[in-house]
């Protein structure tokens, strides 16, 4: 399929043509092509969607005003870039977006020089732009700009605070351009999301504000000593006219705006106004997510974040309707109990920062809105703050992506393990995550949380196992307990089985067998079971253990698997490195046992996107892996020194 | 030693006799006695110091007020609660403190109800107290408060943002308390420090939130209408009179002060009034660290956080000279060697997130003011700024202790690592860090560090390793490098060696020998190298091989050691699991080989304070286990499965 682009983005291949061949009055109708042409792409090929559309005009503007790439933009997250690829070299492959050997989701620097600093993860790009800003000072590149796009929702996250207090006090060319559309993925919270609306939809502020600007946007062109009168009318309208200081300008930084983002000339004019003044600067544009695409802009913000296919004439999002019922999502099943555990157990709460809808917590959070929070894009205040819950007793369950606990790791290191608090950590998109590539795969919980002291960190096998572990994880003195399960389906049509209490730290034996045996953990257990029964046609017998748990290890279940078998694999979606097959070396070393082991999961590389499946198979451990790792093993001598490869 | 309390401090065992035997009147001079005893205890057994004189009115001020332990204090960070743990049931005790088996330096759960949530590193006060908050909301305790004490230092870090703006939208009980000195344990930097500097010194804002202040405190007694009287109010000064939002404010917060921090009378007046105002509220106390003590108050805040032993009349700090030279903090190795190479290597900046004394990088922030930063209490920050201004060809050493690195795990893997950018984290603190214990206990680096792509893992056993490590890592191409090292003095006394270049990914064999192996990482080698020759004495023949590099691992000098030696031990100053010891089983096990190996590090739990070499023999790997684990696997059989313990 062809994607056709209209006659004006047809002519640009990068950003040099936009600035050459596009008129100023011409932009708008860019604009609207620019727009099409991300619908029809998307529509047909998926991927993320309102973001982009939200800051189609915005992308116009920056590439049009700024000398890209010498000047450098860093967009946050990184959803909302799609335009910026079409306009930098990309759009004749744009329709590989996310797809397995195609362009990333993201921007990322190894794709092109436009994609100065690679996202995915929220609010990294004040940190980012202003390390560019602070090296083109200690450069000598004093003309450069460094532009961070930062929406309303990344803003709430600490790490964006950090950020604009220590730029602030660093004299860089840095201006952050604030994307207020009030969502995250949902939409956002917090007391900054209130802030924002209020300074937004107060008239008297904004037309004082509008006066500082122009009045600033005029004077400081006016050559040498431009900054100085600048500072002077400043000083002068905010101490008897004003008398209002903002947020940001609390930290240093000068405030402009609130600005329509969806008026392109006048985002031009105003980001050349703002070229020409020196220091920190932050541009409040307020847009709208999916704007341009009526059934986006009436519709659910976040059923159009990444809406899969649709109908572009029609707004109908296409799904398709499996003839016989499918195993429901691991996320909906861990909603769907979470609410079932909650009605039992008044002690239960659910925290989530920013997902209710990826995570399913909205079904508690309809369900139980006192008892259930969304904390915003705040992985860090989650984690502390089920501490602080669960120091009264409280059990909070805390869902977190297995990439974004990442960013919470002292908190559960230091707040809950250290304490011993009863948290339960349900860590979703554990292993491979897909579409959205190497940020957002959970590549390294097992290894990373292995090592914590107090922690119990198990996985589900399947939706029946899912809630067992957390049955049990809210019993009387559980502790800290880590669940980890990964995107999508799981195995049962007939999931919603009676709770029942796991003993900790024990594992299954799914399949007897005499030759080989496999140990698994989590999902891809179902992986080793199915390889398992086609090499039972082969004549090998691989007795198949779910270990459930990685911490505690099932001491027992081990003892006997290294007293039968010389021959083992161990399988895991998860890092090789530290991982669980290392904890099973661990045990064998310590034991004095020396089989055989040849360890299945992820080499020590990062991955890039593509299906689960794809990553399974490139990364070595899918089906058709562990049988041909099964059969090599036993075609090998079963006892004494051998070498690998 | 005695450590006698004055005649009302005498009395006080626990709050309630504070409350019940102490008029206010009397206040004052309780907080000399209890500034006193903390001067004598502090002054002949070591600690932290200027914090805890520094709100020394605050903490009598707060218990004096609040019912605790049911009102709940958080103290943040925890250097300052020296005051606390003498008026909760620890005056008697308080002379062990940060003793090995004495008390904390921090509060800590284990110890006291009083201690309601365990500190140590900075900036969770809030999100921990308001996690206490909706607890108590949930449970229906609707006269319980909440306070959280928080240093501005501490309210730089993302974590404290990420509180504020969920706090902001819970109406619970919550009261921050900004104890506002100006410092960290350097002093105070950013936006933010400079912003409170400002509303504490205007003369205008201050008078008129007083006069707001003093006309909420009162109308909030009038009964059952106070609350809506008080809204009211505050509205109608705020919109016709001051026309100013403050930062927390605009977070939904209603801020009081800035008050004398020092006016113990004053502040149980205060705090009085708040108790009785509803919502989120913040107090913006002024305080001045060493508060009381001469010597401190005119002296180096930074000398007197924690001073060492001190003569407490004339104020003189008690430094032991030693006779012979000594070889020199790794720290400060650190110092002098990145200033050596940044003076031949134009690209190297250096980071410190509010560490410039205790890394040393203060060396380099006083001889190369333009390269060098200290960007506040913000971990985060400081690895993802890093990250940036690599991307513009810049070698960033950004130095951070060991056990905040977990702060910023996600920012090394997702800005640093996956964009296998030439950033040099310097981990500063690894391994156990001595009397400050289980919080700053450096355990998990090699573990939670090893999984991740892209990074060069390495430690250096002694100085000189140090300094060529450092050279290594800022060569063309170097990748992502971590260095870790422990606290405290090397072993060389002529240190300053000439650079010489690492060959990436080789180890040292430090010693020949024929019955059994160490392999060793890091300064511990030094230990291994003493047991070696302590047993040779004994006619057993260690050999000693200095890993140097736990990522990527010397595989020649491995293949070399397993083909040789069938017993071998690995020692680490880090947690077993996941850790060095760990990485050599996988090699080990990968490549067919299948000798007896005993892996000495920490084992799977948190250990308590003490001294390094106390910590060393608790865990199991000082010189005299090390002697014990390798005469121990020479008695056994030396080949086939055996059975440990």
């Amino acid at each position: 399929m062809e994607y056709k682009a209209g006659h004006l983005l047809e002519k640009i291949d990068f950003p040099k043509d936009l600035r050459a061949n596009i008129k100023e009055t011409e932009l708008p109708e860019l604009c609207d092509e620019l727009r099409d042409f991300i619908i029809d792409v998307v529509s047909t090929k998926g991927g993320h969607f309102g973001a982009s559309l939200g800051v189609v005009e915005l992308t116009v503007a920056l590439h049009y005003v700024f000398n890209t790439p010498y000047d450098q933009l860093v967009w946050d997250v990184g959803h909302q870039a799609y335009g910026h690829k079409i306009l930098t070299g990309r759009r004749k492959i744009f329709h590989t977006n996310r797809k397995y050997k195609g362009i990333s989701g993201f921007p990322k620097r190894s794709e092109s020089e436009y994609d100065t600093f690679g996202v995915g993860h929220s609010s990294t790009s004040i940190s980012g732009a202003l390390g560019m800003a602070v090296a083109s000072k200690i450069k000598g590149e004093l003309d450069r700009q460094h532009i961070a796009i930062i929406g309303d929702g990344a803003m709430t996250a600490g790490l964006a605070f950090e950020g604009l207090n220590h730029a602030g006090v660093e004299n860089s060319n840095m201006i952050v351009i604030l994307n207020d559309n009030c969502m995250s993925i949902d939409p956002n919270v917090g007391a900054l999301k209130d802030y924002l609306t209020d300074i937004t939809t107060s008239p008297t502020y904004n037309k004082v504000k509008d006066e500082v600007w122009n009045l600033l946007g005029k004077i400081s062109k006016f050559g040498p000593n431009a900054q100085a009168i600048v500072q002077k009318v400043e000083n002068a309208i905010k101490s008897s006219l004003l008398k209002q200081s903002n947020l940001f300008e609390s930290l240093h930084f000068r405030y402009f705006g609130p600005v329509d983002g969806h008026d392109v000339n006048h985002l031009v004019s105003v980001l050349r106004d703002l070229k020409d003044i020196p220091g920190p600067k932050i541009l409040h544009c307020v847009t709208v997510k999916g704007k341009g695409y009526q059934p986006a802009e009436v519709g659910s913000p976040t059923q159009w974040h990444a809406p899969g296919l649709f109908n572009k004439d029609t707004g109908e999002i296409i799904k398709v309707v499996p003839i016989n019922p499918q195993p429901p999502k691991y996320q909906d099943v861990f909603g769907h109990s979470i609410v079932e555990l909650a009605e039992k157990n008044e002690k239960i709460v659910g925290i989530t920062p920013a997902m209710p809808t990826g995570s399913s917590l909205k079904i508690m959070m309809e369900a139980m809105p006192d008892r259930s929070f969304d904390v915003g894009i705040a992985e860090q205040h989650a984690v502390t703050f089920s501490a602080g819950l669960a120091t009264q007793g409280l059990v909070p369950f805390c869902n977190i992506y297995s990439s974004f606990m990442q960013r919470a790791y002292d908190q559960v290191v230091h707040d809950v393990a250290l304490q011993n608090l009863n948290v339960v950590f349900c860590l979703d998109r554990a292993g491979f995550a897909g579409a959205d590539g190497p940020t957002h795969h959970g590549s390294f919980d097992l290894a990373y949380f292995r090592c914590i002291p107090n922690l119990t960190i198990c996985a589900p096998m399947n939706e029946e196992e899912l809630r067992n572990m957390m049955y049990t994880s809210q019993l009387e003195n559980a502790g800290p307990f880590v669940i980890r399960y990964p995107r999508g389906e799981g195995v049962m049509i007939e999931w919603k089985t009676p709770f029942r209490k796991i003993k900790v730290g024990t594992g299954r034996k799914v399949r007897n067998g005499n030759d080989i045996a496999i140990l698994s953990i989590g999902h891809q257990g179902n992986y080793a079971l199915s390889a398992a029964e086609e090499l039972s046609k082969k004549g090998i017998d691989m007795a198949v253990y779910d270990m459930r748990f990685v911490k505690p290890l099932d001491e027992i279940m081990l003892h006997e698997v290294f007293a039968k078998f010389d021959k083992v694999i161990t399988l895991e979606d998860g890092c090789l490195m530290g991982g669980m097959g290392s904890a099973i070396l661990e045990f064998m070393v310590d034991h004095g046992y020396s089989s055989q082991v040849k360890r299945l999961g992820m080499a020590d590389c990062f991955f890039e996107h593509g299906s689960q499946e794809e990553l399974y198979a490139e990364a070595g451990f899918s089906i058709e892996h562990i049988k041909a790792t099964a059969k090599e093993m036993l075609k090998e001598k079963s006892s004494g020194k051998f070498m690998v490869g």
